[in-house]
């Protein structure tokens, strides 16, 4: 007699709502998950395997708990692409940016503290605080979905939370914060700020690391190799903080919590790309620059982006206009945000396939673009 | 100027007490972390890296969040091992049976909720119950580290414990719980029975996993390829329950959290050992038996272990005996048992070292081993 969920004793606190990840629907052209679309190349993978290998005469060994070679590997990096002198004892990684939150929040978060976030935004941070119990304040939009920072301020001082979590380049808007308005929430915040990010490869703006001497004790920069790096299924999230932040994190991180192969995966990516030109990420930008202005003459509204998708709108009904490109063979997400889709930039061939299927939404009728409001 | 973790705003119930794992000491024979010891041969190290490669290929894509291909595999040799059919649908993998552990709690514990353990037990428990505000209730042991299973069902009558939590062989005594007092508890407890069979196939008792179809609501085994499969480099741990558990485990489970290279690297040792003998376990069994009547001889109380390690003492302190085995270059674990101290089976040298230097600690006098009281 299989037995149903309601006849388990789960926490009341935990339902559905909670449960993360998008749709699980399939599609020739998936644009829902903003993975770098590039196939790593041969050389790349030759790599990741060939540091595999090294590391698996050890296998039947528990892996490096601290990640040790990895975070200095990108401490090096983030050196690299900010500019900035970062001390490995200031980085820490997890299993992708998501288990770094968690990590964050059952160490600052938890039952009676508060996370404040900006909508819309990452969802697994509103994910992530229903899980350690932390309460999640939510400030709405400001039009056009930039966030008011007038608005912001009054907020924080409202609510004292121990976390504010902003993310920018911004998921799923793919707007910059800029550093003005980011050290105008620090200096308003009374706990931690965390800093997301992950598109940060994507973007011109500068990278919040670099105000991490001025706020040592609220600022936490993440990141992840998801992205730019395009090893999404390497999983490996990190975080760029003041060192002390990285030892409050290693006392809630759960004992070798990342494996051997994913440590030598990221390794041997970052020693890969080392001073190489990216033209997979140059492509990415251009690319965006044209779905973007392509949709635009269509009559769609396009958020301008920094990161590697987009928002578009406006549909009647965003949930109708999902399944109308789904039945047209492109997957891309519905972020609830009322007559909003988020695309992720594909392949070109991926991206003409996006904009095929935009004409035929707007031919049918229903589902035209109108101006944004 | 360099922040102190006390300038930090974390949360006050996590302090360095929760923080996990072993003492960072090194040592030539490292016995302190019940690995595999045999090096994975290399016909199985090319099984993974071959694995590997062909996953690589879609490494710029997250991973498949269910894991399918990882359960199937897992379903298979589950029945095989435990002689009983498994549905794919009733086995959930994570990064190591901790991770398997801390979403149980987010699912079933929390705060307000009461995990009941056992002393002694996997420390990993008390942590994880500390990391989720779930409340720690623990039953002291018995003589002779035996579950007192009269004072277990009062224990679990009087706390109304919503997860229990048992290890069977337990670690670090190495003893099993046998069936009928697992029914015992399995009848008692009104919520959860987690059973942790981490050393299951080191062990002659029969799996918890034939227990399922009777308690379908409560029974959840945890089980995990870091020991007998020797591949702790992976963090592979699972669980057997119900399909519905397994439903409300997604439920506060990250995104991705397995990456591609571990679900591979899994699927390949799975498959490389189908149907294989394994003189290695065999081997350890027989080690373990040597080392344990070796001790017994010199004069040591030896915890009869189902385990690949051993509890072992009686020493007058055994902070300091734990300090003097690694002074003579021996690395176990002091795992807070007084008077005892616990030590993996290692390969013979390993073990031969081991034995040795306990043949010293008994020569410079204070250590001697008494009997067991």
């Amino acid at each position: 007699m299989p037995v149903s969920a309601t006849e388990l004793p789960s926490r009341p606190e935990v339902d559905d709502r909670t449960a993360l990840g998008p749709v699980r629907a399939r599609a020739p052209v998936r644009l829902d998950r903003n993975e770098n679309p590039w196939p790593p190349t041969s050389e790349l993978l030759d790599s990741v395997v060939e540091q595999i290998r090294r590391a698996t005469v050890g296998l039947h060994r528990y892996p490096d708990r601290t990640a040790l070679a990895l975070r200095v590997e990108l401490t090096e990096y983030l050196t690299r692409q900010t500019g900035l002198l970062v001390d490995f004892r200031s980085v820490w990684v997890a299993n992708g940016s998501s288990e770094v939150l968690q990590q964050l929040l059952l160490a600052f978060g938890g039952p009676g503290r508060i996370l404040l976030g900006f909508a819309p935004s990452y969802r697994i941070s509103r994910a992530a605080a229903a899980h350690t119990d932390t309460i999640y304040v939510e400030c709405r939009p400001s039009p056009h979905f930039t966030l008011d920072i007038v608005a912001a301020v009054r907020a924080i001082a409202e609510h004292c939370p121990h976390v504010v979590f902003v993310d920018s380049p911004n998921n799923p808007t793919g707007l910059t914060l800029s550093h003005a308005d980011l050290r105008r929430i620090l200096d308003a915040a009374p706990g931690l700020v965390l800093v997301d990010e992950a598109y940060g490869e994507f973007s011109g703006g500068r990278s919040a690391v670099g105000l991490l001497h001025r706020y040592p004790t609220k600022l936490v920069v993440i990141r992840t190799m998801s992205k730019a790096f395009g090893i999404a299924g390497v999983r490996v999230g990190y975080l760029v903080a003041a060192p002390a932040m990285v030892d409050s994190i290693a006392r809630v991180c759960l004992p070798y919590h990342m494996s051997t192969l994913n440590q030598a995966a990221a390794i041997a990516a970052l020693r890969h790309h080392d001073g190489r030109d990216r033209p997979d990420l140059a492509m990415l930008v251009s690319e965006r620059e044209r779905v973007s202005n392509a949709l635009r003459t269509k009559g769609f509204d396009v958020v301008p982006s920094d990161a590697n998708f987009i928002l578009f709108g406006r549909f009647p009904d965003s949930t109708v206009a999902w399944q109308g490109l789904l039945e047209l063979g492109v997957l891309v997400r519905d972020v609830s945000v009322a007559h909003y889709l988020r695309a992720s930039i594909g392949l070109p061939h991926d991206n003409d396939a996006l904009l095929r299927a935009a004409d035929i939404l707007i031919d049918e009728g229903a589902r035209s673009p109108t101006g944004r409001q």
